[in-house]
């Protein structure tokens, strides 16, 4: 499919996304970490802190999710969106949350700085439509069975509504492997630069699902081409609801930032 | 996972869902037939007296549509609505059509006896939840990316809101193969019938994604033990916009229903 | 891809591969039953008799086996091909198992009436020059990973050496799916018989890997046009050491029988 | 499964492979380099000197085929094991070729300092139990169908043969992504790290299928933790008859070079 406003065609430069002082896309790559589902104010302020300190620069947490079973923990919502904005508050990052209903997108918005299209959402063209007529940054993640072209389709829908701060996230795509819980898709890095100008960054965490074998796709990741990382970290991920089995504590976190930042320049960007 | 509500654990028995007076999950099976989208008034009286003629039971029909681009037609929306109520009248044949907007389900509602929720929307758990609080019965179509188990856990979000018609519906899973649009995973049908008591349809026109090969996927389907057909039949399906490559004429249809009828006794249900 | 060989262009007639009297590709559907393995004789003959009782026209036995693990059952080899031509000696039954080394291509063609390629060696190509230049009908398994279009070419294989006595097995494609060990791509039935004349059987059992589930599948085979079937029978399947969990009893394969009949005959074929 | 004799509880240390002087499993990066398919004597000599110029240590050249169909290029059998012999005599680099038939396993290990198992023989049991009786290294190349599992249960056929020395080699799984040949899991080389003290390379030619995405892929594969790479590389790749879309220029490979250097370094390993 040709997708015009996605496409290198449409424009040959790289597309840099401004998140407030941040800037996606550029030639230094852009860290965006925190803890899964945001379940309380401590542990987010402390997590926040922490991966700063370390030099993410931006905040990441869950506040809507979309849940397999109805029987799984849904998000705190509303009071997570609070936390976030105190979080924000404190540290000065800028905040990426997901938004799962159409109507609450305001609501979101007014605490987040970049809206998170989640995988199971990304053929929901009425959010896509939705996004694509506000303001905000919004991190398209590829659907975990969705082709690069879809998910470049996808990324059309919100470019037609008139938001052209688009970001694609890699987060791995469902295989027949079974020993992790998703295969990332590594190749989708140099494919994505190659068709399309929009910056792309990489989830290293739902596919591993193992935060043993987070810091070598992290580090895969970067030397691939891509221009930044969602990752899931926190202060105590095995006392948390969602995923703790993916995130890694805010001490590896420290630990895999210098070797981040090796690979980065070993490629030619920085950290 | 326990899906606690669909399964066989909570009730043994079959359970049936009511359409006006069509009874789905009986020994009788039902086959709900029409065009993949509707695109004008004649058309779909045509097809919908044909179809009624030959033996179906419900029209179905899309109105609002989730296409992969933009740039693909979306459907007629409200218009189309107006068509299937007119097209209900004259016939009186109960309606199926899907909803993808959860601000929209009212509006479906109000023409529609079946709200469907699409492969793309199966994992949309705002919309489940909001289905799940209305009257109407939900015709739930797998995921083609999703497990079994993902799909029974998505039927419960509905069931967890009170409405307990949820008619299940196979439409084909995303695999390697690459003659066919999807891969119909037959299995399915007993494996659900095994785990649960909801009904359980089959769509063959969307796997096959060819209109030569649905014959044999149908005929199959109803051997296998499925409890109806959702299937796309158009009086000139060479000149619909969507999908018309793999809707058969209602000509084909005609020649199909009485071999289905002779299957469907061999396996002792009726037509 | 175009194979010449194996294409309806080549030759547009349904192909008829004789096995003894047994003509498979014929309007009599042909069934080809027995245990995964061969373990010992009172057992084989046992089933062997029942089988036939029931209306099998092809034993079925494994005596050498392809497994993942160094450390699983082999099979008997030698021991289990004396085994089976016993069995074949006192029922008059022709036998098919399968050949795995290329040096024992003679040694199994002295005891088998027909030669099956297992999925895992669907891309054997040495086996398939090999098997192609013999005069025994040949049971072309797909691989669990390989495309119709690829499994053509490994029949063209065989066709190229000049033995044109191909019989093609579908018996289930690796996804996604987890509650199922393989699944079965019925749409297979019908994409084979448009492009191709060799005759086309089904295994419901490798796909389902649950004996309850074989029935379903084995019905929906035959509706959607296969001309027969390769199932797993035991007269003590829990007793055996491979593949115990999906092969039907003696018991059961004799009650699906006449369910099978009445599907042939509804599709208008006959058992 | 528990794979007794790769796992790391059998052995906790890395595995070293020696071929020659050659040590694949150490701190130093191995890369073996060369054409897919040995077409010309010439051409092969010209590629093996360019890429030990390069840096590479090994070459590697596909001499005997196993194609998807019987009318494809099947190698130049053992005219190329004669011209990989000449061109290890000029270079002094070592030699990687496959072996596809069990009864030329001598014939080829005269030749080859490495015997490969290709992707389509990787659960071709009787192969690997006789490449497990020979005193060669084996590159064991991972089924583009087979789980992580399954290739360490292969790899265990070796090993249980008595033969130790096995290098398996990650080179991409198919998946439903068609913008690529296959996806490269990138993950399986840190979980082959986690459970096996065997050396692991990456493939990133056949997964890539575009020899443009062939550098990004590379890097990646060292900065996730590979011992080194097989990797395509031809004078003039666009005059060979297998593969040539997915091959590097010795130009593109002399540039690679240097950058795999920056990013082994980066990650505690040299080139």
């Amino acid at each position: 499919m040709n997708h015009h406003l996605s496409s290198r065609e449409h424009k040959a430069q790289n597309s840099v996304v401004p998140v407030g002082e941040v800037q996606v896309g550029a030639r230094r790559l852009v860290i965006m970490a925190g803890p899964c589902t945001v379940e309380d104010e401590d542990s987010l302020l402390k997590t926040a802190l922490a991966v700063q300190a370390s030099g993410a620069q931006v905040l990441r947490g869950g506040a809507f999710k979309t849940r397999t079973s109805p029987d799984a923990f849904q998000g705190l919502g509303e009071t997570a969106l609070q936390m976030l904005a105190k979080a924000k508050e404190k540290t000065g990052l800028p905040v990426a949350t997901e938004v799962t209903d159409v109507r609450e997108i305001d609501l979101v918005g007014q605490c987040a700085d970049i809206l998170q299209i989640g995988s199971r959402s990304m053929q929901n063209t009425v959010l896509l439509k939705a996004v694509g007529r506000c303001g905000h940054p919004v991190l398209l993640k590829r659907g975990f069975a969705n082709t690069i072209d879809e998910w470049l389709a996808a990324a059309e829908y919100i470019l037609a509504g008139g938001n052209e701060r688009v970001i694609l996230c890699e987060r791995g795509i469902r295989t027949f492997e079974n020993s992790t819980r998703f295969s990332l898709d590594i190749l989708s890095v140099p494919v994505v630069k190659s068709r399309s100008h929009l910056p792309i960054i990489v989830d290293p965490s739902h596919a591993a699902g193992n935060r043993e074998l987070v810091g070598a796709v992290a580090r895969a990741a970067i030397a691939a081409g891509a221009d930044g990382l969602l990752i899931e970290v926190d202060c105590c991920p095995d006392a948390t609801k969602v995923d703790g089995r993916q995130t890694i504590t805010t001490g590896q976190f420290a630990e895999l930032m210098p070797q981040l930042c090796a690979v980065a320049q070993a490629v030619g960007r920085e950290l």
